[in-house]
């Protein structure tokens, strides 16, 4: 009961639903509650999994998907307060395709048997239209990814992704090598060194073996525009 | 009235919800409905207008996206007895991202005013499940327009085409300019004319100013796997 406590005191400002569930049914979702710990790099949700719905309470992880080849395209990433429907694909018929999902920093999340909150959901229509609302928003999230890979150069998709790491680390420079900034803009390692040699080139990066330093970044914004 | 009994017969076919919506709702959404002949090469929707919920009776209408210079991605098609939701942005407030319609051929359609769906929508729980799971599983239908364009090489890409196209109008010989392939793949016109090249030299395809005529459906069914 010490644990339903815990969650109930979370669940009750994320849900919207939370207020109208009788007290049963509020005791079954949080009876079906793990709270896990992943590790930076843990392999949190692979593809076809009922995993269960996630939900982050610190940290940061990456939903991304996956070719046969190995190549990777990340979709976006989940934060504090954020909620994973697409890791349960037993809950949501109607999503077909596979995700991937990681955890990018220490995480800790609330996690939701995925067989128990399809249960729920199918005896109260509040909670299915929650769940569905949740994995539509991300759909335009992933429809403004597919316009960034389809429709944008890549001096401006490099741009933007230089931009926001730095605003999501706080740090001028970034520690990621070629490769791996490939891998998350669903780019070859080539394209990527080729485009950072250019923006080296215009002084608006530094790269070294210390990783890429931001030296202009009102150009840098610029170029994202 | 006689236009109410027109979409009623077909709505009850369509609409899981029809049975339990009391008449004055039914008769709302009908009073509410237009039907519609878009002739071939009509544009139907532009972007972030609501131009209503689209019921297809007949016909084929093509979604996709559009770059500011004009580039395209084909996202899905629908045919007779489908529905779109993305065409009805002010119904579904998590849609934020904008897609073009276009009559592909001649098509008989049903639309419902976007602001009198949203209005039922709110009122019935029902209502919005169903528009909500209309719109996911184009999710599902968009990651695999993503997958197939980011992780499967061109020659499996126009395989997969060709064979679409071959069933879909079932004659041998697909009319379309190298450019119009080009732009419903999302892929540059060159690319599209190199690999029809290789097809043909593998006989598989012949290439002249009547279109591109298959030769050999095995192997172009081969090179879809």
């Amino acid at each position: 009961m010490k644990n339903n406590a815990m969650f109930e005191s979370v669940y009750k400002e994320i849900f919207p639903f939370w207020e109208n569930l009788n007290a049963e049914d509020r005791n079954f979702i949080c009876q079906n509650s793990l709270a896990l710990t992943y590790p930076k790099g843990t392999h949190i949700h692979d593809g076809n999994e009922c995993s269960g719905v996630i939900f982050v309470k610190s940290g940061c992880l990456r939903v991304y998907i996956l070719s046969d080849t190995g190549k990777e395209v990340t979709l976006y990433r989940l934060y504090s307060g954020d909620m994973c429907m697409l890791s349960a694909s037993c809950v949501l018929q109607s999503i077909t395709f596979d995700v991937f999902i990681d955890a990018e920093e220490n995480s800790e999340c609330y996690v939701i048997s995925g067989p128990a909150f399809a249960n729920i959901s199918e005896r109260n229509k509040d909670i299915k239209i929650f769940a569905l609302e949740t994995a539509v928003s991300r759909f335009s999230d992933v429809m403004w990814v597919m316009q960034q890979i389809l429709f944008m150069s890549m001096d401006k998709r490099l741009a933007v992704f230089l931009s926001d790491e730095i605003s999501r680390t706080g740090s001028d420079t970034i520690t990621l090598t070629h490769e791996q900034i490939a891998r998350y803009m669903g780019s070859a390692r080539e394209v990527v060194s080729r485009t950072l040699k250019y923006f080296a080139s215009e002084g608006i990066v530094e790269v070294s073996r210390k990783g890429i330093k931001i030296l202009d970044k009102k150009r840098l914004r610029e170029l994202t525009l």
